[in-house]
């Protein structure tokens, strides 16, 4: 795998990035779950492009045996007819990764699988640790050897510690639960169990599903539908689901009170794909409605409102309903340009973005245009696309953000960049509308976005600063590295 | 190339494939045009993904040294950096293709480069030819060996030939125009030029663009916007131009009455990128237009307008905007299913639709759909996503196609499968309303399709049997052999 | 990698296999060290062929800051120049592995690269614990957990437990030598130290090199002779060399008496290479010499010496030497089938060892031969051998062989195949002769064999099943799984 | 394939290359012969390593439907299991190349495959035609157009213009061998009939052999032992051979009279491999002979005679059975340096030669060296080794040169490098010691070099300049271009 080619991809985009999804089943009749679980990391893959990997296991077999495969690139990279030849279990679990804390080698790749005390073990989890690198001290300091650099490393050693005092993988998990602080939606597959666990604020969604004699654990209720299977519930905040063929136990135990939870809100605007729920709550009606406040609190006169593909065109859609400015393509978009997409040579002439991104001149010409997006981060394409609107004969070009202005770091696994490179920080909304070339900017204020998922509190720090949790004093950004 | 899983792509899918794309550019001052190429062929990408090719002359350096590469994939599969290095040269043409004449192998690829008695030529082409057949033997009966089963081998031939006889290459491809017949769009690199041919009844478009000291000619104008040149104008149905540094010379000795040219009418409709103008018509426009006479001709009474993604979604717009009912969102699209999808052992729960599409429930349920598409094929595709639609929660789902029923093959470049495989052939409307299980169906009618392009006459052969020119009497698809 | 290609061609050979071949080198002037440690690891190709890889560390920029890259394959195929791009370290480790414990499988690919409580550690070797099972199972029953099957992880966590109560990783490595068992040579690379050892009994060869101002730890001399470098001295059983700015530090306290040592008799025979010499021993001068007992043990006149190539020649020129018969080449072998090679559709008259091995009718017809190899494992290979030199001309086949008959397992690292598969297993000379088709047969005796190094005491446990430690109870072979 | 890889190789050595290898067969059986092909093949590789291909067609199926495959590479790299798959016919034609006209790219590998006027036509050849440029320049003024750069091209020409004008294919190939000139041994596949035919000279060696009910025809016999067919007969000079179910037949209306014949004597010194047979002579006994008369011609007092891996070991045998001399062993060559060998970041200190060949010091140390080698182009490689031998401590090295020096170039298919490259040019043997370093050097006289094969007239322009025919004017190395 070629770094250099992933980060030219990154460097194009001005896209945050979230780091996992996680997929895990269980067929209590005994089919093999390979290739259900090939197709809902398919369903998942938005969640991460650099990397991914399954490890499936035959609990009929010889105990414990695991087969596993990893690789850097997308799924259909990676899992090749040769590579899923020979897989076969009747319990598995799958991994989509980006990578936020870890390096982005294939030593990094998911799931992580092990041999501990009790036989064969393999996690896989979403997510950022912020005391990774205090545990990973501590267990060092009792002889720990670390070979990776991603947190489930840290919480396969707490479980495999753990379960030396406890009579069970799950009640070792909940153990490990109590010592890793931060963000976590994880599966873990035991030589007889599939495991999934949240953490007790709910940061990374996590969901069950059920298709016939089989049960599902994954990051999102897309995949439950991709793969045919229909939705049970999510996991709750905190809670410990032990699937096996008695069937699913819960562990509560380590739930805290609903208003001290903290979903992140970038799952609802951008993460997620629109066709899921999350804890009861449509990602795609999420998107509407934040549009529709957008129109409520920034109106504005024109004759067309946009999105920019494809993360705003929900919100562009809600925009419209609520002004009744009629809603209109502006873009169109170059589906080929993949992740290894590469720039030889390149002149000035030809930029990224134009080979991404084209503008519909017919549908914009002459006329005043809304455009809807869901985040500035750099304001790097921003600046970009709404020059190509204009000299596509737009007249005026109204920017709407469906999202406040980034400010603060995440330290709970989405990659936001330092805060220099920041377009909002320490410049006011005029500031940026001007940087932009924008005739007027209006961003979705933090109460309205809160509003959203109002029964459900949310981590809003990003945008505000005030995290669930106090942050980690050290940089956690980086390479795990003395 | 593992041919079997690009085949499982197509069999995923119910669309139709255009068979060609090209790009030649010739830059006065020297520089090197290979990344101007490449780039310019990634905005063709949507009309070939089988395989792909440049080929670069240095006009400056030893005459005619020609650095080619070709390969089987995509753009950014085949053009790796090490295949892009070394490549270099002031003069240069690019393919991108999808067979439909010939099969799908890398001897097949294009540009040809050959040489001949004049040194060296390369050509790539967009069509196909209906005497192809008849003008190999002819050529064989001569002496002529072929070493590929594509058209380009052909008219080279003629070139080649004709040249013997005539001052210089574009008269010989002007005589060579005399003896081919059927729908081709050609740029041809030799030595010191850069030619660009039209069919006379300019089925396929081409068309000319300008970038400082540079000529570009390409298939359609998304190519030139994405590398950031500008729109000069088409090349005329008939017309040779001749690209040297003394200027462009254009031979329209074989041009035909304007009332005889039929373009492709499914360039429109479905083919060319919606940002692209084709002989002056918007192809974004033209979409929207088919939309509104949907409305005017098969109205409903409904709660929502969806197109299915991406080619439905501009008449689907132009639906809403005609009858005044909403226009919305029903579909996710996975954008990371790519050319090499497989399907390991897959179960019968996991539908490929699924994993390609999925229903946003939020913004169906409890509504009266009108879905909108570009055609139908097979119906195969169709039948399933109407009833995703009414899982989800519609009520009812108005189908509207913005295209009259297929029922004649096509010969002139476009995949149209056998009659059998037709879901209109030998059918009535309601046959397929019933088939597809939908509420209601209307298609585009034949006029309104012409309306839409009026000022043009257009070729309609695949939806009224009748042809601009006589079809072929044997079968013109399939291997050449003997 | 393909596991099924790789295991087709051991299944064409009746070979034995060496399992590990390590290099470690430090350059005290602050030169990269990765190119040479590539040369190196080509030198040592014959002792492993299923992976490799290198870790390289830059000990003047950031500490411990390691990188490393492992495949599976040969030297010259995972080591692209891509994969070569990036590295630079003025220290560094590397290794060629065969799979005896742990699975062929890219997880077991060494050296392993790990984070301990004082920093980064690498580690490569060659050998096999005896004791790793237990090993393994006390570590996780202190919450150990274990992501690879290879006896280095092992080892790595006693090394990093050990390094918890003691001041230096070299005191680190000496403590965990009381603890580990078996054979090994070992290489480390901490952030300012390359650390080589030796297990007491030496069955394994390690030696030590300069070249200017850097030192070389490698398997075989035959590696410093490959990137210039001079010898230094082996690296005595026992003994731990810690190399630093300062010089190499030496610990023997682990050494035990000379006369307990035990090498690996087969090392002299098969696995090194014979421009190496071990413990001041040369290879070839071995093998010459056995040739000559041959000569002295199992005469027979004949007209012709020949040896199976390539490990049989130098045998055979000691034999001819001894005999006075004339010495001469009667095979040609094919030396581009390689790891890879493949038999598609095979039908039974192409066999594989014809594709391999030739003979040459001209050098043997009408004469009586004898045919030298350096052992007979199965005999699969051997009997077809011997038809085809009689079916060349030769009269008579006398087959001599530089070693004893194989008979029990080997514990300590070489891949000698079940009871039931040896040959010589419950049969006579006389029936092995029969089966093979030779007209003479003669093994080389165990006394002559450790006469060969008869200063050093040494290990033929596979011959005579006395061992100098006691074999373990379970087998060892064989996957580490519960 | 990285072309510089290609090129990094060959630097490395000093050696000679043969251009190209074919293989046909023809199973009356109906048994597909693809598999044999490629057995066959990697006989031959030492014919030619840069590409290779296999051409197969079903006489059975429909007529003249041809499966092909070519690539870059190695057989066993080329033809993977996935390339093999699908490729099925009772006859067929294979082709290994080392390009000396045509560069080394994909379009110009063989078997070149075609269709004509009366259907499908496959061609390999190997050998080098010296009017091929005239030639190509007569088709192309009666409108001839070549995509590759190979001589197949032309002749396939030829063949397809004569068959128009006579009633059979091998009618056609013997009018197209009254055109062209020069060296070639030729396999042609036509839809029933498999073809051999071999210039009139017999530069190259072509011959028949026979397996059950299938008919063979190769370059070399030992392509027919390993794939188990017995030897029928050399195809002679000028002869051209059809094989059909009716059996063979024979041409020989092209054949000159025998003391016209030129076979290329470097087959026999370097190029074939030494156990096949050339026109009833052994390439091993040749060596042999070489040998014996150095010995003659060129006696010296010495301890040993030793050959330069692998090419002279033969000759090196020869000079101690001549001289009474002890034959030994003083190289261990490193058998993993294969084609794709690179060089990272290249110290002085690592010399490529060393990579490759090591000296077995033990052997030589005190000793007097007789060192054998076939040849000597550039010099290049022979005085490392010498330097190396005397490093080891050999006392004196004699140079003995089984071939006499090359000072002409080659027209006839040996890619011999400019004179000014030769260290022969200009220079007496006296002077090239001293380059080299050797105690006393000794080539082979040309008398000598003939009478090894003395009752076949054969080439040897590269030594004296003296050709059976005119040599073009014109330089045919090198690219055609105009």
């Amino acid at each position: 795998m070629d770094k250099n080619r992933i980060h030219e991809q990154y460097e194009m985009t001005d896209e945050l990035h979230e780091e996992c999804g996680v997929f895990g089943m269980y067929d209590f009749d005994g089919n093999d779950v390979t290739s259900t679980i090939y197709y809902g990391l398919f369903a998942l893959q938005h969640r991460g492009q650099e990397s991914c990997g399954i490890a499936v296991s035959d609990t009929i077999g010889p105990k414990g045996k695991v087969h596993s495969y990893k690789g850097m690139g997308l799924v259909n990279e990676v899992f090749t007819p040769e590579a899923l030849d020979g897989m076969k279990g009747d319990i598995g679990i799958g991994h989509v990764r980006y990578s936020t804390a870890g390096s982005s080698t294939r030593e990094n790749a998911q799931p992580l699988v092990l041999n501990y005390v009790k036989g064969t073990l393999a996690l896989a989890h979403n997510g950022n640790l912020i005391n990774a690198p205090e545990l990973r001290r501590e267990l060092e300091y009792t002889g720990a050897i670390f070979q990776t650099t991603i947190d489930s490393e840290v919480i396969a050693y707490h479980i495999a510690r753990e379960r030396l005092n406890c009579g069970s993988v799950e009640k070792a998990v909940a153990r490990a639960m109590k010592k890793i602080k931060g963000a976590y939606s994880l599966v873990v597959m035991s030589p007889r169990k599939l495991i999934g666990a949240r953490d007790p604020h709910g940061f990374k969604p996590l969901c069950i599903g059920k298709r016939e004699n089989a049960y599902i654990i994954a990051s999102e209720t897309c995949a439950l539908e991709t793969v045919g299977a229909e939705f049970v519930r999510d996991v709750l905040p905190g809670e410990i689901v032990t699937i096996t063929p008695d069937g699913i136990e819960s562990d509560t135990s380590m739930c805290i009170p609903g208003n001290k939870e903290a979903r992140c809100i970038f799952e609802y605007i951008y993460f997620a794909r629109p066709d899921s729920h999350i804890d009861g709550i449509s990602v795609y009606y999420s998107r509407i409605q934040a549009g529709r406040y957008l129109a409520m609190d920034h109106p504005v006169e024109a004759d067309l409102v946009v999105g920019v593909p494809e993360s705003g065109n929900a919100a562009a859609l809600g925009y419209a309903m609520e002004s009744g400015i009629p809603y209109g393509t502006a873009f169109v978009k170059n589906g080929y340009v993949g992740r290894t997409f590469i720039k030889p040579k390149q002149s000035n002439r030809e930029s990224s973005v134009r080979v991404k991104l084209n503008v519909l001149a017919e549908a914009v010409k002459g006329k005043r245009v809304i455009m809807i997006d869901d985040s500035i981060v750099r304001g790097t394409t921003s600046d970009r696309i709404i020059s190509m609107l204009k000299e596509a004969g737009a007249t005026e070009v109204h920017v709407r953000i469906s999202s406040p202005p980034f400010l603060y770091p995440c330290y709970f696994g989405t990659d936001i960049p330092d805060r220099e490179q920041l377009i909002a920080y320490n410049r006011s909304v005029e500031d940026i509308r001007k940087i932009l070339g924008a005739d007027s900017l209006g961003y979705l204020g933090v109460d309205r976005l809160c509003g959203i998922v109002k029964s459900k509190p949310c981590c809003h720090g990003c945008f505000t600063g005030e995290y669930p949790m106090d942050p980690p004093e050290c940089d956690i950004r980086g390479e795990y590295t003395r």
